[in-house]
C-alpha cells in the first residue's frame, strides 16, 4: 500500500511517532538485521491498523505508552505478513521500492518475517496482557487458515462471493477487527464497547479490501504507486471479476480472457470498459458502502469522544479519498480506450 | 532428524502423548489445515526438545499438563523453524518424507510455519506464564537473526570456528538451552538452578549439531534416512571442513574441490578420508565431547531426583546411540573407498 497525499489527520499519535517507536522496537536488539529493518521502515504505509488501535483505545483513559505499543504490535503482525506474501508472491516490490526478498532473497524475507512476529509477540508480552496475545495469535491462525484454505481457489473464476469474503477476511478484515478489539482491550472498554469497536474494524476491513481490490483495476498508475492488474496477472479472482461474470452477456468472453495472464493494453481497456458497462464497479461500490455503513453504525451507541468523529471519517476517508482520489474516472478510461484503439488500429 | 530405532526411555511423558498432545493442539481449530498438520505430526522427531522441557521441569512439583503443554509449545517451535527452513533450502524431503513445500508449495509452507509459531504462543499464552513468553519470543528472534547474520557466510570455506560456534548457537544450541529454561520456569525451581539447566541445555545445543554436523558427512545411508552430504551441497561450511582446513597439506586441494558442489563418489570418499587421516572427525568428536562434558558439570549440583539420571544419559545417547550407531565405522569407509577406486578404474 502506497503512502497518499490525502491522509487524513486522525492521530493522537503522529505517524512519526509511530514510525519513530516500530524503528525503536525494531532496532532495540544489538544483533538486529539494521539495513534490513531501516529499509521496511524507511516508507510507512497507511497506518491504519495501529490507528484503529489507538482510536478504539480513545474511549477510555489507558496508559498511554500501552496503547501505542499496541498499536505498533499490530503494524508489526501486518508488517511481518507482507515480507512473507512477498515471498509467496514472489513480488520483487512492495509500497513502491525494493521487497525485501528483492533484495536479499527469499532465506532472509522468511526469517524477517519471523522476527517481526517474534517481536511483535514480544512486545505485546511485556505488557503482560493475556487478551491481546490471545487476540493476536488467534488472528495470526486465521490470517494463515484463510491463505492457505484459499489457495485452491488461484485462477478460478467460478468462485463465489461468499468464497471471495471469505477470503478477504483472512487477508484483511480480521486483522482490521483484531486491531480495534485490542485497542478496546488495553483500554478495559466494556464487553459490548469491545464488541461494537470490533465489528466496526471487521466491516470496515472488508470494505477496505474490496475498494482495494477494485483499485487494482481502476487505479490511475499516474496518481498510484501500486501496479494495477497485479490481481489479474496472479489469477487472483476478486470482486470486480465475480460481478462481471454475473452478466452472462460477459461470461464466455471474459472466461476466454482469463486464460491469458499477461493482456495487452486494448484487451486491458476493453476489460475495464465491461467493468463499467455492466455495472460490476458500481456492484463493488455499493457493496463496500454497505460495509462503510454498517460500519458507522457500529459506532452509534459508542460515548460521543473525539475518537468517534475520527472513526467515522476513517470510513468516509476509505471510500472519498483512497477510493475517488484515486481511480481513473470513467471518462478518463473511456478517452484511454479510444486512444489503445488507434493505437492498435494503426499497427494492424 | 530421524527417529532412531535406539532411543532411550526417558520420558515421564512418553512420546506418544506427547505426539497425541502436539495434533491435539494443531487440529483443535476447525479451520485448521488438516492434511498438513496430519502430515507433519505423522512422523515425530526424536523430540529431544520438549524432553528438555519435561525433565528439566521435572526437578520440582509442578502441574503435569502445563509442563506437557509448555513442552508442546518448544516443539511447535521447532517444527516451525524447520517448515521454513526447507522452503529457504528448497528441500523436497524432511524427516525421510516430502517436506511442505515440496507437496503443497511455498506458499503453503510459509503460511504453515506461521500457524506453528502462533499455535505455540498460543498455547504459552493458554497458562499466562510472561517469563516463559519472553524466552520464546527471544528464542526465536535469536533463531532468525542468527541465520540471517549468518547468510553472507555460506560458501566460504575460510570461516572461523567462533563463526560457526556462534551458527550453530542461533541454529540449535538457544532453543535446547531455552526448552531447558523454560522447564525450569515452568516448575519455579530457583534462579540459580534455571541458570545449570539452561547451560546444560546451551552446551548439549552445540554438541548436538556437532555431532549432527559431523553424521552429515559420515552417517551410513543405510541407517539413517537422512542425505549425506547436504551441507555440502548447500555449500554450508561446518566444523568438519573448517578442522580439515587446519591441516595445511589439504588447504589448496580442500578449496579447489570446494568449488564442486556435486561431487563424484570417489571425490566423497577420498573428502570423507582425509577427514579420517587428517584427525579432522575426531577434532569433531572432541570439540563435542568437550561440549557434552561441560553439560554434564552444569547437572552436579542439582537434586538428585530421577530427571537427573536421565538428562546425565541424554549426553552419553547423543555420543553413543545418535553418532556411533548411526556413523560408518573408518573401515567401513575405506572398505567402500577401495569399491569406488576399483568402479573409477573400470569406468577408465
Amino acid at each position: 500500500m502506497e503512502p497518499d497525499k490525502s491522509r487524513p489527520l486522525l492521530s493522537p499519535f503522529s505517524d512519526e511517532i509511530l514510525g519513530q517507536r516500530i524503528k525503536e522496537v525494531l532496532l532495540s536488539s544489538h544483533t538486529c538485521p539494521h539495513e534490513m529493518i531501516v529499509h521496511i521502515t524507511s516508507r510507512n504505509g497507511k497506518l491504519i491498523r495501529p490507528r484503529l488501535v489507538y482510536l478504539s483505545a480513545s474511549f477510555a483513559e489507558s496508559d498511554p505508552d500501552r496503547v501505542r505499543d499496541m498499536a505498533v504490535a499490530v503494524e508489526l503482525i501486518h508488517m511481518a505478513s507482507l515480507v512473507h506474501d512477498d515471498v509467496i508472491d514472489g513480488a520483487s516490490t512492495r509500497r513502491g521500492q525494493d521487497s525485501i526478498n528483492g533484495l536479499w532473497g527469499n532465506q532472509a524475507a522468511v526469517l524477517l518475517g519471523d522476527y517481526l512476529f517474534a517481536q511483535a509477540f514480544h512486545l505485546i508480552n511485556t505488557y503482560t496482557l493475556p487478551a491481546v496475545m490471545e487476540i493476536a495469535t488467534e488472528t495470526i491462525k486465521t490470517m494463515c487458515m484463510g491463505e492457505i484454505s484459499q489457495m485452491n481457489m488461484a485462477c478460478q473464476l467460478q468462485i463465489k462471493q461468499e468464497d471471495y469474503l471469505q477470503k478477504i477476511h483472512g487477508k484483511t478484515a480480521c486483522l482490521f477487527a483484531a486491531a480495534c478489539k485490542i485497542g478496546a482491550i488495553t483500554a478495559a472498554l466494556s464487553p459490548a464497547q469491545v464488541k461494537m469497536l470490533e465489528k466496526y474494524g471487521l466491516c470496515l476491513g472488508y470494505a477496505y479490501q474490496i475498494i482495494d481490490d477494485l483499485l487494482d483495476y481502476l487505479a490511475d498508475p499516474l496518481l498510484w504507486n501500486k501496479v494495477v492488474g497485479s490481481d489479474w496477472q496472479e489469477g487472483n479472482v476478486t470482486l470486480p471479476l465475480i460481478a462481471l461474470m454475473q452478466d452472462k452477456k460477459y461470461q464466455q468472453w471474459l472466461s476466454d480472457l482469463f486464460s491469458t495472464r499477461q493482456l495487452s493494453p486494448l484487451q486491458w481497456q476493453q476489460l475495464i470498459a465491461a467493468l463499467y458497462s455492466t455495472g460490476a464497479v458500481k456492484y463493488c461500490l455499493n457493496t463496500a458502502e454497505e460495509y462503510l455503513q454498517a460500519a458507522i453504525r457500529q459506532l452509534e451507541h459508542l460515548p460521543a469522544v473525539p475518537a468517534l468523529q475520527q472513526l467515522q471519517s476513517l470510513a468516509d476517508y476509505l471510500l472519498n479519498d483512497y477510493y475517488h482520489k484515486l481511480c481513473k474516472t470513467e471518462r478518463q478510461f473511456a478517452k484511454d480506450m479510444v486512444y489503445y484503439a488507434d493505437q492498435s488500429s494503426l499497427q494492424a
